[in-house]
This record gives structure tokens, C-alpha cells and sequence, in this order.
């Protein structure tokens, strides 16, 4: 059995903590110890491990992630890197091609595709592994895990059970499914859940097999690299549209335990622990209100219940908890770059933006590189900058020159000239941008390895 | 008749818009026409060059005061600083010492002392003027003005008038008072209502002899230089309780027009002329919510009715409108610096503010001078500093070397090296501090004139 986590989702409905580098499983809001917070893929891991589920595990992620992915759970974490964000049938077709032709899994064995964020309590990863026997006795398709419903949501998907003499055809521990319904009615809902349907939550289990002759039969290329050549021409449509409701052959395993979708303030806030993370108050005539605070700066909220405040460099949301899903279309609106980034080496928070005044743009940033990571050795096509070392010390290269620079020291690097640093202890620099073009992609890396970087400089 | 305005106070009570540096009176939430809003200050300035009171105004504030004050108001206004802030009774004593001894007026011209942040509508000075032949014709002691009260307010104090056959005595248009209730209890400000006191709106009226008089009366000094030299040994006590509420003969004229304290967020936002100032939304669904943000990042507010959100540099505030007043006492615990200043020369903002990593702190600010403008030459004990300028030119020196610097310089500045930077343009400039104590009061001037500096280095 192989273990497909899909980590996926710009996520703008927990704007403004959530943006297109961070999404919402990599906000670190929930309570791993009494003074350790931990993202829900921290916590995901943590239960995979748990449940020895780690040794299968792959998550299947676009390129932007992988560095925060890497960040929080290790430079070892198995990647299928989709080369751009399309759907989850794409995604999967590239994880199955990749087990299939690079890793060399038998056809037969079972394939599990889970999302990479759901809260849920340990005993969902005993019916995340039942699903591999659920396949192989009943000779099905797909099978999938049913939540019972809590409540007539009407945010969530339904499997609909095969009723036989008026009891849905349990075999086993599985059921047959009669069909879907996404986001129904009220009313509607009400009438799935007396017809035994369950939430749909997105686990997914089929042969390897079944998934390549898939793509086979819409005449999709099944060779790793094929697929990753052709991503760009896969269908840009979810799993569930273009193989599980199409799929005639399908059960479904109940589950009836704790399962939540953490993917609005308001439900996320109703599993942290506390109810102000970051500086400020809440005073006592507040009640259900949670402040969640990145700033540096105190935020006091006063006498309103029932909300949740929460900033972080990108922005500032102030919502009554229950209209709070109402953000993402709000700030689809919102140009902005993104102010926070977690990375590979550390992070960086932007300080200050100003847009051209006379043709020039100005960037001002604090970053943090962790002892032992480097920024990799390159060159910008469009600015210049001024780095001042705020703390720590380690190794500077500009134009092919090594240096040893430390706290105290200020670095300047004219347009086009080569340059990187690597951290000896944590490093903190304050960077001052200025140019024509202010972006990310602004840049050329010569290397990546600064040992590498090292050894092409020796050898000049 | 002279005029003076008392600026003081410290005003938490708008946090995090004011601070100790930026007071009420300061902040420019009041629109003056379409496209430009006023602080409260400028609005008065405004009101008193429409009655012709401008040439017979001074401004009572403290050293603290005089950039900010200057910055809105224009280099020529006529101040009379306090050394250090006490309360209105000292203040109100060395601006009648200033007049007395500096300015020579003579003993029977009346002087009038009035907040200098009332919002009122422009026959309220009509009033003020009045009181100059009420002290004259009536040869009371003292006059006040008397707002006619709308509700029965527990915030304010009240004038009790002197009852003759069930009616105030009224003479001319001035009543005598009988005394003062401060902060009544709801029902004692009915019965005081049906009393027909009044609001006390702090407008006091005297001749210059005797206010004179009162501080020889108490061994105090009178001569303006003496006042100033023992300006800390004057008592820390309001002039109403000073001698206000001892006096005896007193009048008082009533003013039945509109009058405001805007000293809260909930009485200062019914007073904008616009929901939103700053970047950010309201959703339909909210009504009188109001949103002030002077940070560069956008703000959501989502279906919260009667709500402030207020945001600047120093923090953020979400309060439910009526109970904003509270956010005085949360607070005054927050140690903070200042992180957003208007001085003379123009405005810094704090961008970065982090303490002590290996004993030494880090400050990085945004400066911004205004063209003509220049920071006096100095240097620092504690600190060393890199600028980068990103945009506009000007004069630059550093120990006594004078250059000419533009965008994209940088600037670095050792400990104790003595520096100044003049503005041909609008400067602005990203400053990193680093040191061991970075604090604003570390600064030896040696020259505050750019053009006296200038010479001496010649001289050299």
C-alpha cells in the first residue's frame, strides 16, 4: 500500500495568515505541547507516524510548496512535485505515472489518496488502512471512507449508500455507493442524511492499475516523464468529476469518529487551544472571540463577541466567526505580493514597500537563515541591494570574492553582481531593495550548492 | 484680549492612534474638503482665522509638542512651552507670567484660556469673544463659557448657577455660579440638568492682574524666567481645582450650540464623514462600523455592526463603539516606543523593531524630510547607523566632510561619527540603528541650523 498526501490549495478563506505561498496546512495554530504549536501537516505527520503509515507515504505538491513543506517536516519527505498547480486528477495521474514508472509499485497494490490537512483523531488512519483490504476482497474499483454526519452541512459532499430492503448493503465493513451529491440544500441534506449518506473527505483508495488504465483509456500518457512533459495539456478537473463520479464500481467505508475540515476561521478556531496567539488582549466581556496575531505590534480587542481578529503582514481581517468563509471573495480582489514567506533556508518578512517614486521601487525585508543554510549564489537582473547584518555571522561571496562578514557589517551588491551568503550560526539581515522591478522571480542562481559554488571558485 | 490654547495631554484614549508623542489634537481624521482631512488643531486654527482671533492667539504646550504643532500649523505660531508637562494650573501660570513679563500686557486686558480641540460650530467663538465684556462689565473674578447640555452626560463636569425666584440670574447674557459637580452619577445629572446647570467646557476668562495676583497670593514666582526655573515645583493640580473652585465670584455664559469632546473613538468617529479612512472594506452587512488604518497593509471587516478598527503603527484596536473609552486603562501596561513620529522636518515610521540578539538591538525606520528641511548635525553615543537613500537628494556631512547625495546611496554612519543630511528634494531614506541602547533621546546636537554648521566647517 503506497500513501498519496495531496498538498494543494492557495487557500485565501484563511486570508490573511493564508496566502499563495502559505496555505492554510502550514499555518502553525495548533497545540502540539503546552508551549509548541504545530501546523495541521506538522500534525497529519505526527499521526502518520504514529500509525506507521510514514515508510508508504508520498505528498504529491506543486513547486511552490516544497520549500515550506521541507522547512516543517525535513529535507527527506518524499515529493512528487507537480510542475504547475492544476487539479487533483492531474496531481494523481502524476503521483500513479510516478509509483508506476520511476518508484516501479506492482499494478496491483493499493494506491490511498488523502488530502494532506483533515482534523481528525487517531483511529481514521485504522479505516485509511482497512480501505487496502476493502479493495482487494470486494474486487471494487474505488473505495472510499464515509464520515457519519454531525449536522445537515451544507458545505460538504454526500455518498449515497445502495439501499437494499430499506438498510444500505453493509458488507464487511463497506457499503456500495448509489451515487454523489455536492453542497446540497438544506433540506436536501436533511434528506441524505435519513437516507444513511455519508461526507465525502476526500480519501480515495484503487489499484495501481485501475488508475493507469484510466489514463491509458483518455489516451493520457502513463511514463513519469511524459506526464510531467504533458502536465500542462492534463485536464484541469478534480479526481471526483473525472474518475469517482464516472466510476460504476464503488464502496465506501463508514467512519464514525471526530473528522473536521479546519478551512474557515470558524472552524479552525474551534480547535485551538487558546484563544489569542501573538501579542494583545481580549477583555473579559468578550466571549468566542479569537485573536490570532502575527504582527510585532499589540492588537486589544474590546466588548465584541462571538469574532475573530487576525493579521499578519498581508493584511488584517476583522469578521464575525460565522461569516468569516466570506473572506475569499473579498480578497480575491487584493493585489498584493506576498509579505511572508517561509523557505528552505529560513524566512523573510517584507517591512516596507514603496512603489516607484522616480522609477524606482524600494523593498525593504528582515531575513532569517537558519545555521548551516545559504541563500544560493545569484544575480538579479533589475536591483540592487544593501544587506546589513543585524545578527549572526557567515560566509558572503560577491563577484567570485569570499568573505567573512558578521553582525555589524553592511554589504552592498550593485545590479548584476554575483552573490550569496551562508549562515555559520542564525543570520539576520535587514535587505533594502531598489530598483526598476521588484519581484521574487528576479532571479538567476548560479548555484544552488554552496559547496559546489566553493569548488567552481577554487578551481578558477 | 489674548488668547491662549492649551494643548496637552498625552491622550491614550484614541490608542493606537495617539500616543505620547502624537496627541488627539494631532491626528487628521476630519475632512476639510473633499480630498484633504484636518486634525482637530487645524481645525480650530481654521475657526479662529474666521472669527480674526489668530493675532491674539498663543499655544500653551510642551517641548514634546513643538515639532508636531509646527509641522501643522506653520513654523510662525506664537507657543509658550512648558519645560516639562504638569497640568493646566502651571501651564495656565507661566502662559500669564509669558504675557505679564515678556510680552508686557497690561494687568486689566483679559485673557481667555480654552482647549485647544473642542469641536464646535464657529458662533461658539462669538461667545468667547463675549467673555472679554463679561469680566469688564460684570468685575467678576472669572467667566466660563456654559455648553447647554443634550443629555445627562456622566463624563463631564457641570456649573451650577445661583437660583432667584426659581430662574438663574441672569444678567446681560451672564449667569452667576453657584458651584461645580464633577462626573455626576446618571440621576444626580438629571437633578443638576433641571437645575439648569450646565456643561463645563473648560473656557476660563480672568484679567492678567489676577491671575497675578493668585500666584503671589501662593508665594509663587511671577516673572516668566522664574516661573520657568522653578517650573517643577510648581503644583501638579487642574486650574478648576486650583483656583477655578475657590473662587467666588464667577459667571458663566451659556452656549446652547453644538459642542463636542471628541476624546473617544465612539464621539470622534460620529464626527467623520466617511466609514473608511485608509485601505481596507466594510461588508454591507455591518452598520455604523467605522475603520481607520494608517498601516500599508489592507484591512477586511466582515459583518460586525458598531464596531472601531483602528490601526497605526503602534497597535491595533477592535472595539465595540461604546466601550472604546476603556482602551485608557489596557493600555497603559503596553511599553512601547513610539513608532510613528511628525517632527519639524517631516515623519519617521519604525518598520523593525528588535531587542537585544547578542546585546544589540536593531531599528530599522523609514525617514521622510520634506524639501528645505534637514536633521541637525549629531551623533550618537550608543548607536551606529546605515542609510540608504531611496529617494531625492541632498547635503550630506559626516565628520565635517560635506558631499551631495541621491537615491540609491548608502550611507554608512560609525558610532560617534558626527553627521547631518539636508533635503534638495524630498528625501527619503530606510535607516538601520544598531547599538546597544537605541533610543530617540541619544542624540547630541551640535548645530540645529544647517547654514550656521556650514559656516563653522568653513572656518575651519
Amino acid at each position: 500500500m503506497k500513501l498519496i498526501l495531496l498538498s494543494g490549495g492557495s487557500g485565501k478563506r484563511l486570508w490573511p495568515l493564508s496566502n499563495d505561498s502559505r496555505s492554510k496546512q502550514f499555518l502553525k495554530m495548533l497545540t502540539r505541547s503546552e508551549d509548541e504549536l504545530e501546523s495541521m501537516v506538522q500534525r497529519i505527520w505526527g499521526q502518520l507516524d504514529l500509525n506507521q503509515l510514514l515508510d508508504c507515504t508520498y505528498i504529491s505538491t506543486s513547486k511552490t510548496q516544497t520549500d515550506i513543506i521541507q522547512s516543517q517536516l525535513g529535507d527527506q519527505v518524499p515529493l512528487i512535485i507537480e510542475p504547475q498547480r492544476r487539479d487533483t486528477f492531474p496531481a494523481i495521474a502524476l503521483a500513479a505515472a510516478y509509483l508506476d514508472s520511476v518508484i516501479g509499485v506492482n499494478r496491483n497494490e493499493v494506491i490511498i489518496v488523502m488530502p494532506v490537512d483533515p482534523f481528525v483523531e487517531n483511529q481514521f488512519f485504522n479505516k485509511v488502512k482497512e480501505l487496502e483490504d476493502v479493495i482487494q476482497q470486494s474486487g471494487m474499483d474505488i473505495a472510499l471512507i464515509g464520515v457519519t454526519p454531525t449536522y445537515a452541512s451544507e458545505k460538504y459532499g454526500y455518498i449515497i449508500p445502495k439501499i437494499k430492503n430499506e438498510n444500505p448493503q453493509k458488507v464487511q465493513g463497506y457499503i456500495e455507493v448509489a451515487g454523489f451529491k455536492e453542497k446540497p440544500t438544506g433540506d436536501q441534506a436533511e434528506k441524505l442524511i435519513a437516507q444513511q449518506a455519508l461526507w465525502n473527505c476526500g480519501v480515495f483508495a484503487f489499484r495501481l492499475g485501475y488508475m493507469i488504465d484510466q489514463l491509458e483509456l483518455r489516451g493520457l500518457p502513463t511514463q513519469y516523464d511524459k506526464v510531467l512533459e504533458h502536465y500542462e495539456r492534463l485536464p484541469k478537473i478534480s479526481f471526483d468529476y473525472e474518475i469517482v463520479e464516472k466510476a460504476e464500481r464503488i464502496v465506501v467505508v463508514p467512519y464514525n469518529g471526530y473528522w473536521k475540515d479546519l478551512g474557515t476561521w470558524n472552524t479552525l478556531t474551534e480547535e485551538m487551544q487558546t484563544n489569542i496567539l501573538g501579542r494583545g488582549s481580549i477583555s473579559d466581556d468578550c466571549s468566542n472571540t479569537h485573536l490570532i496575531n502575527e504582527l510585532d505590534i499589540p492588537v486589544v480587542v474590546l466588548a465584541t463577541s462571538n469574532i475573530v481578529v487576525a493579521t499578519s503582514p498581508d493584511g488584517i481581517l476583522v469578521s464575525e466567526k460565522s461569516a468569516s468563509h466570506h473572506v475569499k471573495e473579498i480578497v480575491k480582489d487584493i493585489e498584493q505580493r506576498p509579505m511572508f514567506e517561509e523557505r528552505r533556508w529560513g524566512w523573510y518578512r517584507v517591512l516596507d514597500y514603496k512603489k516607484a517614486t522616480e522609477g524606482m521601487d524600494v523593498l525593504t525585508k528582515r531575513l532569517f537563515l537558519f545555521a548551516g543554510h545559504n541563500l544560493s549564489y545569484q544575480y538579479h537582473h533589475h536591483r540592487s541591494e544593501v544587506w546589513v547584518v543585524v545578527a549572526g555571522e557567515g560566509e558572503f561571496v560577491l563577484d567570485d570574492q569570499l568573505s567573512y562578514v558578521k553582525k555589524g557589517d553592511v554589504l552592498t551588491i550593485p545590479l548584476g553582481a554575483k552573490h550569496g551568503i551562508k549562515a555559520s550560526s542564525d543570520l539576520e539581515i535587514i535587505e533594502v531593495q531598489t530598483g526598476s522591478k521588484l519581484e521574487e522571480e528576479d532571479i538567476v542562481r548560479l548555484f544552488m550548492s554552496w559547496e559546489e559554488m566553493k569548488k567552481s571558485l577554487e578551481s578558477k
